[in-house]
């Protein structure tokens, strides 16, 4: 009997209707004699409509009672989706994060995972229950406050849940049909992948991928948990994220014996909310770098890529780039225009016009030449690099924002990334 | 320093603005001197769209998930209230039935309560935070399963929270004054009493008064808690509804010193939500009674009146008439007419169109003459008693369901009730 735990985010539960047609999809999963655990998100909008109301009532909710309040979102669609299945003449019984032993530490609206005990869900299991369970969702031990997990939650309560429960694998339902080589709705002949190394996906969710949570990517890869991300709406076979040298997943060739069949492109990523500052002129002499990144890192922003130019001898001053989410642009931006006179700098700019492509493969590890084939594809389109950055697996591109879809396509072409037919796109986007 | 516990109903919490509303009433009775403990409902018709969604998902939705998806509301409001609370700058701590202590049987959607451990509730007090509390819930200690309290519940969670942390005074707020001699809508002269006995306000609530339910006047009772309810919408004194023998809440004279002073009567209440049923020609002997009763008591349904008249020597049958909830009529004539021949009776007669009138009033006992009056009052406005029920302190009648009002009237108008000017009446009722 294998072990399965599924995940459904909030447009698969949107309503009386959908989370009926979800229970007959976990009922045939338990037929099919396996155990079931589901983490499932608050209904739809839920989650927004609760964020609204707290706002009309205050302008900075206290975090403790905007946790407790938005637990309320899954807890709705839990016993729904429990009351659904039972319904259908099979057991189930829903759990909060609580009850579901998911335990994080105090930090409201952000919360970490510090342990995961599913004794109840264990229990449940054991006697013949599908268990379902409040993504999003935990508890603090100290305090026994009611903690979030914050965006992407509910993916990171699945992946938890299915490595604390040694699950055989974690299904990810969305309303996508899995992972793309590239976005659909911009590059319509995009191809589903069929497989692709934790690491890749890590990368690709790093660069824009919006189908996965980095943090969910990152727990799975840690704790060797194998990861299907499937369509809610159909039964085709979706994308399989695994870890090759953990745990080849059964059926799924390890890294080495795949080594030269695998493709050298995993897919491409673009990402819009990233701006560029740029300090201008700073003295070229050590330790300046660490004061700027310094600061920056007081505000808590999240950098991204970091370019700084080779100095201009003549004048001893040199300019240094780096890309971070807009929503934290004003806060760095006031951060060092504070401390400038201290730093020594001329000036700063600030550029939220910028798009970024990332092209991601292992394959990239043993090919030469994938940098110079990239760099073509865009010179040829007559478009513009502005920055490069790279991994051993990735290699980042910053251009113009007003260019960054042409770019994808003709990398996507160039890299010979095409299908033969067009993909299928659903609307809307998950939790 | 008092400890007082409050009681807000869905009304009181139906948007951002009441919440705000209520939150500042609450810090006005902190900022008095008070230790404050709060109950809240869920808000306004929150509780009928959960139950809607259920019933859109499964006809019979299963009673734990039912309780799991109900006690959500109550979360949604609390949390709400607490950052409401916390914005005007004083402390505040929102806790779900099962973190307050309230502890209860298994009994999924009419849970009885048996223990209240409000350590938290004390910890937070002691913190100097003001408690909010989820109403309608518990927790089930066995299963470790949420439940909840069925109608009434967060009157039943405020009145017990107030007997286990020994309050000073337990107040329900409403939308309403008070409780009145008689319903307001119906006679406009009705007057607000300002002290009821808690022996009193059990028979009214059990005779269709519909601002407290009797399950939570009997708690208050049993456990000395005195009640104050009063409107949320002004600063009015509300009724106190008081146990003269156990517990004369300070200020207030106890029975014996009243006697002479307290009135004949202290309210009028009218149903309209009961029928009666008729079982025609049942044998007079020994035995026959017991044996419907035990039939009816079999189906759960609630009994209030019933009348055998004298048989008719002639005959040697007789006829047995009593009165019970609407909604549970259909179920006992099924299981009457299931063993007509077991008991013999000729057959059975359903009327769905009466209304009870009841007089109460702790007066009555020392008093002879009120019968007369009430009959003498109801002869005189031409409206025909079809039923006559007593207790020590209440007299009940049964009319025809469409002279009801008017028998109110005359009434309250008979026992000198009727006050100088018209009770002001606000739109709604609370949960």
């Amino acid at each position: 009997m294998s072990l399965i735990v599924q995940k459904y985010g909030g447009s698969s539960v949107s309503d009386a209707e959908s989370i009926k047609r979800v229970a007959k999809r976990i009922v045939e999963t338990r037929k099919a004699g396996n155990e079931v655990v589901v983490a499932v998100s608050a209904m739809g909008d839920t989650t927004d409509e609760l964020l609204d109301l707290a706002h009309a009532v205050t302008p900075m909710p206290a975090p403790r009672e905007l946790d407790m309040l938005l637990s309320a979102g899954e807890r709705i669609s839990m016993a729904l989706l429990a009351m659904a299945i039972k319904s259908l003449g099979h057991e189930a019984r829903s759990f909060t994060g609580s009850q579901a032993g998911m335990i994080t530490d105090a930090r409201h609206g952000s919360a970490r995972i510090v342990d995961v005990t599913p004794v109840r869900l264990r229990e449940a299991l054991d006697e013949g229950a599908i268990a379902i369970v409040a993504g999003f969702q935990g508890f603090n031990r100290d305090t026994k406050d009611i903690t979030t997990l914050g965006r992407g939650g509910s993916d990171t309560t699945a992946v938890a849940l299915a490595a604390a429960l040694d699950a055989d694998v974690c299904e990810i339902y969305t309303d996508v049909d899995g992972i793309f080589t590239a976005d659909p709705r911009v590059v319509p002949k995009a191809k589903k992948i069929d497989r692709i190394t934790s690491e890749e996906m890590l990368e690709l969710a790093a660069n824009g991928a919006k189908v996965l949570y980095i943090r969910a990517v990152e727990y799975a890869r840690r704790h060797g948990v194998t990861l299907h991300v499937r369509s809610s709406f159909n039964n085709n076979e979706g994308t399989i994220v695994y870890n090759p040298s953990e745990n080849p997943a059964e059926g799924l060739p390890t890294e080495s014996e795949n080594a030269v069949e695998e493709p050298l492109i995993a897919g491409v990523a673009t990402d819009l909310g990233e701006a560029k500052i740029t300090v201008v002129g700073v003295p070229d002499i050590p330790g300046k770098a660490a004061q700027i990144f310094n600061l920056v890192a007081k505000t808590g922003a999240n950098i991204d890529m970091i370019v700084q130019n080779v100095s201009a001898a003549s004048t001893g001053l040199t300019d240094i780039s780096f890309t971070l989410p807009k929503t934290e642009g004003q806060t760095v931006l006031t951060a060092l225009r504070a401390d400038q006179s201290d730093v020594g700098f001329v000036g700063l700019q600030y550029d939220d016009q910028i798009g970024k492509l990332a092209l991601v493969g292992a394959g990239m590890r043993t090919n030469a030449g994938v940098s110079a084939r990239l760099f073509t594809a865009l010179y040829e389109a007559g478009i513009n690099i502005e920055m490069i950055s790279t991994s051993e697996i990735r290699i980042s591109v910053v251009t113009r924002a007003d260019t960054i879809n042409d770019a994808l396509r003709v990398v996507h072409t160039a890299f010979g990334l095409d299908g033969d037919t067009e993909a299928v796109v659903h609307g809307g986007t998950g939790r």
